[in-house]
């Protein structure tokens, strides 16, 4: 585990738990799964352009938190990998949207071209609408040994995450701000946690929901994911100022070009850092009844913070 | 019911159901049904520009097939409701996302102005997104008195009929052919059994998955879905022909311009129609055992083929 760069007064609690090892052993699981999931045939500019995005790298932060957290709850990977790659599919399908000339018109992701910059803005909003469809079905079709009512009652949770209540409300109101510079500390609060909170939130819960978990350790779980939802934020907020897009992958320094209020044009630098570790600090709080099973999620949380890109 | 104006050497079977009665009774109920579905809440663009188009007016095909094929099977209409509307949604998304200028650019839809000339490209875009999650959602939270077990099964099929292998699959073959005039007879089938028959089918098969019907019932009536899905879309290109832009609500003669290849670009009208009708005459062959209970599938089957728009 790397060491955030920056005081870590608030930092009580000190995880042994090998993160890297962790992450070197589950990314391979994810990555296969994904490759699987999306056969290439006719007709196949479809496919690829789905493949080209979904198996394009990325941290896989949201699977690694599902399985993490099915695990938690006493369930296993393989019973929590379809909804962790559909989690994927989501988040893939909302930055390729995003990505669209329509909206942040960006050509570089993850370090290479955007999807549209290769298939077309068509193919692209295509490809974005058959990922997203095609990670219910995934979860419906592909999950064994879970009743159905918990898959449903993940079906319910994911789509509202999507929704105008989740992800595309926070997309909604981001849109709606971009070049205002009085926007309030409590609208780009909900941006952030409809934006990216609420996906981060579901890829949690999704993996409790699978494995059956009690309504307490989901009310943790929530909390938990709410927290490491807003702290990632902020870093991402932070990473556009300080990281070089060689480090992102895309872009550098989009927020101050567009003129954007984020959390360290609000705060400043050293305070957003500050107020996300305190974030992460109350997000393993609600892990502490766990023990040691309630190690990788912990140190995904630290993961959250301590990432430079 | 209206007559068809062509001659209808195959059509063997007369029904005596008003269809006209029914559909004023079950479109009301659906409009009502939909307009709940939506509140308007904060972001009030997005939820504007999703009622926008979803309460636009239209036929409401898909969401009375499920109610029809639902109560055939022994269910009712309210326990339909929420996949009728979900289906709805759904065909709203695609056309959203079809209005698009990286996609058709149309101005015109339902005789309105399309979404995205109203809201912009980027609540469009947006605005498909969620309406596409919610109807995942809506079936999963809204349905009551139906197992679990179904209700994931309709979800499955759902996405399937969305994804590549779906409407999507469907739209991205139709894409690829513009321009050409050398489209095979097979590719043309290819394009309208996934862009308009893929949701069309599990319009139809949805309800009776609902209600718990027989695998036997279930295969009837997705060789019913299949004729119609496809005679529709014969129509459909005739119509762009034929009607005017009044009668459409849209641009005609689009595809002659786009110098599409269609059916009747193939056929000629006069036996695009013959072919419509043989489909339907299948179509209604599948209800035959069902006695008057398969009336209004019937009817609805003869109302694909004689509508003006």
């Amino acid at each position: 585990m790397s060491t955030p760069d920056c005081a870590m007064a608030a930092v009580s609690t000190v995880t042994e738990f090998d993160l890297n090892g962790y992450l070197a052993e589950r990314k391979p699981l994810i990555e296969a799964a994904l490759e699987a999931s999306i056969p290439l045939t006719y007709p196949e500019v479809i496919y690829e352009s789905m493949r080209y995005s979904l198996l394009g790298g990325g941290k896989r932060l949201r699977p690694i938190l599902c399985l993490a957290s099915c695990e938690l709850a006493g369930g296993t990977a393989t019973m929590a990998l379809p909804t962790a790659c559909a989690l994927e599919m989501v988040h893939t399908m909302s930055l390729i949207h995003d990505d669209l000339p329509a909206m942040d018109n960006d050509d570089f992701r993850r370090g290479r071209p955007t999807n549209h910059k290769i298939y077309g803005d068509d193919i692209a909003i295509l490809s974005g609408d058959a990922l997203l469809a095609y990670a219910f079905e995934y979860v419906a079709r592909k999950t064994q040994g879970v009743p159905a009512d918990r898959l449903l009652e993940i079906l319910a949770r994911l789509g509202h995450a999507v929704a105008a209540t989740g992800l595309v409300g926070g997309q909604v109101v981001d849109l709606c701000s971009e070049g205002k510079t009085d926007v309030s500390l409590e609208t780009l609060h909900f941006i952030h946690t409809h934006k990216t909170g609420a996906l981060l939130e579901i890829s949690v819960v999704s993996g409790a929901i699978l494995a059956g978990a009690p309504p307490e350790m989901i009310d943790h779980l929530t909390r938990y994911a709410k927290n490491i939802g807003l702290a990632f934020q902020i870093i991402d907020d932070v990473l556009d100022i300080t990281a070089t897009a060689d480090q992102l992958g895309k872009t550098a320094g989009k927020d101050l070009q567009a003129q954007k209020v984020t959390f360290p044009s609000i705060w400043g630098i050293e305070e957003s850092r500050r107020q996300a570790h305190v974030l992460i600090d109350e997000a393993k709080a609600q892990l502490v009844s766990y023990g040691p099973a309630g190690r990788p999620l912990s140190a995904l949380a630290d993961f959250v913070v301590s990432r430079t890109h």
